[in-house]
């Protein structure tokens, strides 16, 4: 065993947030390397990936997941190698996907484990090829089932997941609008991931640009942040329109829950608003995964990465991530 | 012609009400009766149906159907009898359900009426074996698709469309749990409708009683009302809830939207919130007419009617129900 002596670092779930998240509400801890039995591997984690259901944990009241409990290791996924194996499918040096995670070592059961394919560079599989890739293809399909020359506006644009989605929504010969905070990643949106337009939520009147983008209205929402932007959405929305709600980013720090005032849309325009988890199917991710996977080796489909350096980063690149900071997929190079 | 002579009768829009709809947003006035041309037939209105889409109406906003113009007569359907005829299907005497709007006399095209059928009284085919009887038909069994055991909740469960939307989930073996304003309507619910429970939003700490009716959580919600209605049922709300909103009529009358707060249990619970309008599928409506019909006609569907008398309490009458001062379904007499 190679990791003989080494320590495991950890960041733990030091206090429950209130508001805000701060840095003090984590603790780097160090501990023993996890001993490992029959059926399992020892993993070192490359990538840790952030993500805003993270936050969502922190806090203790019914979710979909349950919540991280006070001193517990941060929840996480990550792109780790094998370090040590006692799985006969799995040996030292293999680069596996694992629910690691906030720490530099973890164990797992080799059966519950993705490898990842050879030829790209293993962190897309934490980003447009993995979790949030996989958000954005269920969301837009399966719940806003686009239609060819329908209109597609994405908040959130330039990140993990709504870069996929309005990508997607151009592939399948929608008009595909972004929302996002501030010029540079509004630029992106447009230039690089060639979404139709984007608009920069940050500027005053705003919504007449989106009024502005959107001729003919729009007909398929995917929801991430909530609050004011998808009150304005709601205000461009045609009859029969679809929403995926995946997130509301804009709300997941404040004390009070976000708003939202144009329900009357929602009736008028006779308007499915749903909101889902990735993780409801997970017998269709390894296909999904797939597709995603053959465009981003085809190069059409684009995605940035923002790396934080080190596991100590952690906490203050997860706090940047919730402010919007961050450009693109955000990572944590822990190994 | 048996009508020669006979001056007409019109409830129209006086002004666009601010807030809350009063009298003077009414003008009551007489008109020389219409004259009808090949293929039309002369209607006579029994009586008028008062619904809550139609405080809508008379707002110049964009809706899914044109507002009133000033001057105009109030939209509504009718129970109306046949006075004249130019049409080869109808003679002096049928009755017909026609959007004959709030007036004494009407013509319409002979092609596009309903005869009522024999054997029930003609108003229910205003109420429970009409629209509001459809509209219950379709929210709760296209969007709510209940299974049987599980918890369907309705607000305004005594109204036209609740009532029915609840005797519908017992058949189909759901806990049916209703949510109505005052104790007598309350106990109507129950006794007379058969609901499992009946919870008055009137009073104070209600959301424990919802609590408490509700144990297995809520599965299929169907809202007419909005606001705090709709955030208290959503806090209910199981895994994959199925909401069909039909009516916000909280805020049918507020100059600012009434806001929903707990749009984070939409995401949680991945929720499906969706709005619908009855007349998006008027193709299904004879069937599904004819199994309420066969309900009410086999005592199985119960309703109740409140009628007021003779059109000019028409306005009286509609701002009572806006403000739910009625119990059942809101009929006007007119003839």
């Amino acid at each position: 065993m190679s990791d003989s002596g080494t320590k495991n670092l950890q960041v733990t779930l030091k206090s429950r947030p209130q508001g805000w998240v701060r840095e003090s509400d984590f603790a780097l801890v160090e501990s023993p390397l996890p001993a490992i039995a029959d059926g399992e591997v020892l993993l070192k984690t490359l990538y840790l990936s952030l993500d805003p259901y993270m936050r969502g944990r922190m806090d203790d009241v019914k979710s979909y997941a349950a919540s991280v409990n006070l001193g517990d290791v941060m929840v996480g996924g990550a792109v780790s190698e094998v370090t040590d194996s006692r799985h006969p499918k799995f040996k030292a040096g293999d680069v596996v996907v694992s629910p690691a995670g906030w720490q530099r070592y973890s164990k797992a059961n080799g059966d519950h484990l993705m490898r990842v394919p050879a030829g790209l560079p293993p962190s897309v599989f934490l980003g447009p090829a993995g979790m949030p890739g996989v958000t954005a293809w269920m969301g837009l399909f399966d719940i806003g089932q686009p239609k060819e020359g329908e209109t597609v506006v994405v908040s959130a644009a330039s990140g993990a997941v709504g870069s996929v989605v309005g990508q997607l929504a151009k592939e399948k010969g929608c008009r595909a609008v972004g929302i996002a905070g501030g010029p540079e990643k509004c630029a992106y949106v447009v230039d690089t991931l060639g979404f139709d337009a984007c608009i920069d939520y940050k500027r005053d009147g705003w919504m007449q640009e989106l009024k502005n983008a959107t001729p003919d209205g729009v007909d398929v929402g995917f929801e991430n942040v909530g609050g004011e932007v998808l009150d304005n959405v709601l205000r461009r929305t045609n009859p029969k329109a679809r929403i995926a709600l995946c997130g509301l980013i804009a709300g997941y720090n404040a004390t009070e829950p976000m708003p939202l005032h144009n329900v009357r849309a929602l009736l008028v325009n006779r308007i499915r608003l749903q909101g889902f988890i990735v993780s409801d199917d997970l017998s269709r991710w390894p296909e999904i995964i797939r597709e995603l996977a053959g465009r981003i080796a085809s190069g059409k489909l684009k995605y940035r990465e923002t790396i934080a350096n080190g596991l100590e980063s952690a906490p203050k690149a997860f706090i940047g991530l919730l402010k919007g900071e961050n450009f693109g997929k955000q990572l944590v190079k822990v190994s």
